[in-house]
C-alpha cells in the first residue's frame, strides 16, 4: 500500500487533478439538439451558440442558464514590488480592497449592472511573498493553502464564476510565470501593467530575467513555478479555476495575471480548462500570448487593462444572454415560422 | 419670403437636417474632467473610458447613465424578395413579427437579460415595396412617411436607442444602397445575408447590379438611393436615428442592413451619425466595409448576422457598464487611494 497523501502538499493537489470530472456529454448533445431548431438562421447567432452549448456541457445541464454568477476577486502583496516595477506603491493593494469593500472601484459598478455577487478574498496582504529574485515567492505549503483558500470562491449555487485580481507587482509575477510556463524570456512577457515605461520598464524586465535564472532548476514542474515565481492571488485562482471544474461551474478567466494564473493547471493537464472562456482580451500584451498558448479566444476586446475581474464581469452579460437565447427561444415548429426555401 | 416647405418631402427633411443640435461640450467637458479622477491607472478601462464620454456628450447630461434604453425593430417586405435572393420566403416577415410579439426570437431573449425597452414597427407587411429592378422601391412621398413613422421610435424618457430590423429581401436592398452611396459594385457589397449560396447568391448580386443600372441617374442624393433602392424599413431606421440625434439620445446601430440605413444619413451631412456607435461587427461582409466608410468600430465583434438588433441589443450592457464606472466609480480622494510614484 501506498501512504497517505500529505495533507497540504503539492502531491495533493496532483490527486485532485487526476480524477477531475469531464463535460457532462448528455447536456451537451441535449444543446446540440435543441439549437437548429430555434428561429433564426443556421449559426446566425454566431458566437452566442457556441457559448450556450459551453455553458451546458460543463454546467453539466439542459437547458443553461446564468442566474447566480459570482465575480471572485483575490487580493495579495508581492515582495518584488519594493523594486521599482510598478506605477504604484504597494499600499494601493490594501486601499483598494477597502474600495472594493466600499463599493467604488470599478468592479462593483460593473457587478451592479450585471447583477453578480462580489467576493474579494484579502490574502495576508501584511506578509508579502518573498522577493522572487532571492528566494521562492512562496513555500510548498503556503502555495498550496493559497490554493484551497481559493477553493472557497466556489460555493453552492454559484453557475458561472469570473476570476479577478488585485496586487501590486502581480503582472511581475505573472510574467515570469508565463515564461517559465510557455518559454521565451523576460522581453517577451512584461508590459506596462499598471502603466509603467522608461527605467521603470527595465527593471520590470530585469526582475523577471532575475527571478527565472534563480529558479532555472525548478521550473519543469508547473506547480514549483507557481510557488516560486507566482504569489497568493495567483495560487488563489488557481484553487478556484480547480474547485469550479470539480463542482460543474463554468469560468469567465479576465486578463494576464487571471489567464497566466489558470494556464499553469493548463500545463499540469491539458484540457483542465476546457470549462474555462476568456471574457476579454486585455490590452496588456502577454495577454494575447497566453491565450494563444492555452487555445481560447476571448469574448470581448475593448482595450481594457485594469483586472479586479472587470473584463470577465463584463461577459457574464454576453454569457448570459447566449444561455437565454439558446434555452428561451422559440423553435420553427412551436412559433409556425416558415423554414428554409433550399 | 420662400413658399412654406410642403409636408412629406424630402425637402422637409433636407431643412431637418440643416438645424441639427451638435454635441453638448458641457458634458463633454465634465466627463473628460472627472475620467482621470477615478480610481484606475488613466487608460485602464480601455474602450469603456470613451464610451462614457459619447454617452454624456450625446445625453447632454452629466453624468451618464442607461436606464431606459429602447430596442426598435423595423419590420418591411421587399418586391425583389420574389426574385430569389433569400434562403426564406417573404411570409417569414409576418411570422417573426408575430414571433416578435409571442416573446420568442432571440431579441426578445436579449432584451429581456439587459432590461431594454422592445418595440417592433410593422411597415405595411402586406404592401412590399416595388421592385427595384422594374422601378423605384418607393416614392417619394411614400419613403418620407417611412421616415416619419420611424421618428415615433425616440419618445421621452428613452436614453439610448438601439436599431434592428427584420425584412426578408432586406440585405439585398441593403447591399444596393451600400454600392450607391459609397460605390463599388455588387460583388463588393453583396453577401450570404440569411444563408444563400451558389446560384441563390449569384442571382441576388444579378438583382443588385439590375437596380443599380435602373436608377443610375438618380443616385448622386443619398434620399433617392434611400427611396429607390432601399425599402420601408431602411426608412424608418433613418427617421428613428434622426429623430435620436434630435432629441439628445444616443444610439447604437445593429449590423449591416442597420448601418447602411443610417450610413444614408451621414452621405447627407457628414457627422449627422457622431451620436451612433455600431454595437457590434455583423459576420455579413459588407459590414466591415459600411462601418470604414462611415468611421466607426464596432462594440462587439461575436460572428453574429441575426440582425433583429441583436448585436446592438447585446452592447446595452457594454454602454451601461461604461457609464456606470464614469458615474459610480470612487475618486482616488474619496477613497484615499495612493496615486502614482511616477
Amino acid at each position: 500500500m501506498s501512504s497517505p497523501t500529505p495533507l497540504g502538499s503539492f502531491a495533493e493537489i496532483r490527486t485532485l487533478i487526476a480524477n477531475l470530472p469531464g463535460p457532462d456529454e448528455a447536456a451537451r448533445t441535449a444543446a446540440r439538439a435543441r439549437e437548429p431548431q430555434l428561429t433564426k438562421p443556421a449559426g446566425a447567432l454566431g458566437r452566442l451558440e457556441d457559448i450556450a452549448e459551453w455553458l451546458a456541457t460543463w454546467q453539466g445541464r439542459h437547458p443553461p442558464s446564468v442566474d447566480q454568477p459570482r465575480v471572485a476577486v483575490f487580493a495579495a502583496n508581492h515582495g518584488i514590488s519594493t523594486l521599482g516595477v510598478s506605477a504604484y506603491p504597494a499600499s494601493v493593494t490594501a486601499e483598494m480592497v477597502k474600495n472594493f469593500v466600499d463599493g467604488g472601484a470599478a468592479i462593483n459598478q460593473i457587478c451592479r449592472t450585471v447583477n453578480a455577487d462580489l467576493r474579494v478574498y484579502e490574502m495576508a496582504l501584511d506578509e508579502p511573498t518573498a522577493d522572487f529574485t532571492q528566494a521562492a515567492a512562496l513555500s510548498e505549503t503556503a502555495c498550496v493553502q493559497a490554493l484551497a483558500y481559493g477553493m472557497m470562491a466556489v460555493e453552492p449555487g454559484v453557475d458561472l464564476l469570473c476570476i479577478g485580481e488585485m496586487g501590486i507587482g502581480n503582472t511581475t509575477a505573472a510574467s515570469a510565470v508565463a515564461a517559465a510556463l510557455f518559454g521565451g524570456d523576460a522581453n517577451d512577457w512584461v508590459g506596462p501593467g499598471t502603466g509603467v515605461d522608461g527605467d521603470r520598464l527595465a527593471r520590470k524586465r530585469e526582475v523577471v530575467a532575475a527571478g527565472l535564472l534563480r529558479h532555472r532548476d525548478f521550473l519543469s514542474d508547473p506547480l514549483e513555478v507557481l510557488a516560486r515565481l507566482g504569489g497568493h492571488e495567483l495560487a488563489g485562482i488557481a484553487g478556484a479555476v480547480l474547485a469550479a471544474r470539480l463542482a460543474q461551474v463554468p469560468v469567465l478567466l479576465d486578463g494576464f495575471t487571471s489567464t497566466v494564473a489558470a494556464a499553469v493547471l493548463e500545463r499540469l493537464k491539458p484540457g483542465l480548462l476546457d470549462h474555462c472562456l476568456v471574457g476579454h482580451l486585455s490590452k496588456e500584451p502577454g495577454h494575447t500570448r497566453v491565450c494563444q498558448h492555452i487555445g481560447k479566444a476571448p469574448i470581448l476586446d475593448l482595450s481594457m487593462r485594469l483586472g479586479e475581474g472587470t473584463g470577465a464581469a463584463l461577459a457574464i452579460g454576453i454569457v448570459r444572454a447566449a444561455a437565454a437565447c439558446h434555452s428561451g427561444m422559440a423553435t420553427f415548429t412551436d412559433a409556425g415560422v416558415s423554414g428554409r426555401i433550399s
